[in-house]
């Protein structure tokens, strides 16, 4: 699948041990001077060169001050440079049956290109299916503990998404997130479906946490698994909260079922918001604490109000665009048959007696309209059913 | 209290009865005549005359035809001329302790301007207080079936709003209305306290729905109950309607706590937002039809997600003005000391570890942080309680 020389690849495999996710200097290197430049600088292999270490301080915006970016990135890596062994890594990521995404090849997400200097070096994968494209993706996120209101809401969103074809994106995390890539495997059994896709904060060997080792081996098999940080990286907080831009960078919507006041899911859903991406929050109870977080994104405008998967896939566009309507919505709909008079139909309408009969004399004063616009207007409401003769005048029709 | 020509009011009590609300060619005639002149007019006392006729059809945008608004008007009014008696309903509001309010006299809530052309001729009060001023008013509507959620929010967002001194508006009708109301009493048991408003769309001399007319009369004693149209006349659609509009030009903010997917109180809302007064909606759950309408305005931006009286406050503006803060909110804050550390401070705890102890050499291994940044760090989150040194190293703080 790579057509690229495999030192690029070995290169980015090597960074992203030594980078922390989002590490702005050492990105700003490797764009300045490609990946495997990029390592043999921060091997200390070749010098960077005062041009060099110039037009980074600028890509990072660093007008003054007498501090060096590379410098200060280059005491940051070198701890970690001892025991660096990229082919190592890949050997392993192999063996595992996975695959490493760079920029340079194919399969290459282009939607991560919207985080810009921000765009991770490399996507450690397993799995069999390719990454879909951005406007079949949809994050479903939230809190790790979830009310049974939670589950429900994320259980029918993954379901109605998956079979509207979207791969549904989460972060492999209890509570909402595993409903949320669960309910997307049991409806999506065939090899055409759309996969599901963990993003995770540790490498893709790891199967934390230890109470959904099985479901992310079942990702594993039936979707994909999917981190920027090598085989072996343990999850940290800062790792959670760079793999939340992932989450939301891959996705076309990004939905937060459930959140606290303060909640990781939060954090992705503005990483979405940042990078122009919708976001929807799913209502809840105002007494509920675990839907206060999506409140607030309603309240602050970060967030869309959604209900079912219908206005999610209204919110990732063309590819899922339908007309939204559940059941209750219909119903309430068809029960107003009336509701599409003009005002004077309206007003002879309410005059019509439902159970006794009535003249056109007293209809025109009862609805304050001329005698001759009553004539016309029974006409025409009889014609819709709405109103009907009797032996002595008027009254409302049976519909 | 009024201090106008008795004239001006019979002469608008005379043409709420004839002309149902909102009659934009009524309306328009009083604000070219006058509403003495107007009353003669319609009475046909006196002719328009066909330079008034040509200003009335330019005052209704209406350049072209051949049909004359006016005298399509005489001609709706006409059928009601002849039981007219403005001097007996002012008699009988009279009787019931009421009074008779109009643009002319003081007391009149400057906010009804803000609907122009459809301001109401007249309002016909009941209750001893003075109409609140807008920036003073809340109105709290929604479903007449509404689900115990729904009275439990409205109980508190009612309770709440008493206390922060507004006055309560709502319809009278079942459901949201009546325990909007209800709350507003409950909350309110002073002379002092803000009164609870009634607006009706029947006249205030009736008690409908029949099973609020206990607490119709409570608030006729305690509040104010409000109507444009004058004593003795029937509840209609196109009346509930147009007294959705009153309702929100009373009021600075309207909250819609639960409404189906068609409601009246989605009417009301759209109301408020079209005077560009807020509006604010609850969010319930996805399973409730009785939350589909608010779920619907918070999507399509026409409310503002609200979840307590805090909330409704702050889109009230100024008076209410506070820092929102429910204790789910507090406690959830409370909780995450290390959310103010800079990046490699969040780096540098994630590293430390809980049970055993670990050195500076590793730390900055695990942490990607240059040697001199582990020391300079752990320092600070000594300080912080965050970490702590032990006979072997480092470890997380106790705190």
């Amino acid at each position: 699948m790579n057509v690229v020389p495999m030192n690029a690849t070995v290169a980015r495999a090597a960074l992203s041990r030594l980078f922390e996710p989002s590490d702005t200097v050492g990105l700003g290197l490797v764009s300045l001077v490609g990946p495997v430049d990029g390592l043999r600088i921060v091997r200390r292999d070749i010098d960077a060169g005062g041009e060099m270490r110039q037009r980074l301080r600028e890509l990072l915006g660093m007008t003054g001050g007498r501090r060096d970016p590379l410098d200060e990135g280059l005491a940051r890596w070198a701890p970690r440079l001892r025991d660096l062994a990229p082919e190592r890594d890949l050997t392993t990521l192999a063996r595992l049956g996975g695959r490493l995404l760079i920029p340079e090849c194919e399969e290459w997400p282009e939607a991560l290109n919207d985080l810009q200097e921000a765009a991770p070096l490399c996507l450690w994968v397993r799995g069999a299916h390719e990454i879909p494209r951005v406007n079949r993706m949809v994050s479903i996120v939230g809190s790790r503990d979830s009310t049974s209101y939670g589950s429900s809401v994320t259980t029918d969103l993954a379901s109605g998404l998956s079979a509207r074809g979207f791969s549904v994106v989460s972060g492999g995390a209890y509570g909402i997130d595993a409903q949320a890539h669960r309910a997307a495997l049991a409806s999506a059994p065939g090899d055409e479906s759309p996969p599901t896709v963990g993003v995770l904060a540790c490498g893709v060997d790891r199967y934390y946490p230890a109470g959904n080792e099985e479901l992310l081996r079942t990702i594993v098999d039936r979707g994909l698994l999917i981190s920027e940080v090598p085989p072996g990286s343990s999850p940290t907080r800062w790792r959670f909260l760079q793999r939340n831009r992932l989450i939301a960078a891959l996705s076309a919507v990004t939905v937060v079922v459930e959140a606290r006041w303060r909640s990781g899911a939060l954090n992705t859903a503005h990483h979405a918001a940042g990078l122009g991406r919708p976001v929807g929050a799913v209502p809840g109870s105002v007494y509920s604490a675990n839907s206060a977080g999506c409140h607030r994104l309603l309240r602050d405008g970060t967030a869309v109000c959604v209900a079912d998967a219908a206005d999610v896939a209204e919110l990732a566009g063309p590819l899922g665009s339908e007309p939204a309507g559940d059941q209750a919505r219909e119903a309430d709909v068809r029960s107003r048959e009336q509701d599409g008079l003009t005002i004077p139909d309206l007003l002879l309408f309410d005059a019509l007696p439902v159970r006794s009969s009535t003249t056109v004399d007293k209809l025109s004063v009862v609805a304050g309209l001329a005698t001759r616009d009553v004539i016309t207007g029974l006409a025409r409401l009889e014609l819709a059913g709405l109103a009907m003769r009797t032996g002595e005048g008027w009254r409302r029709g049976k519909s």
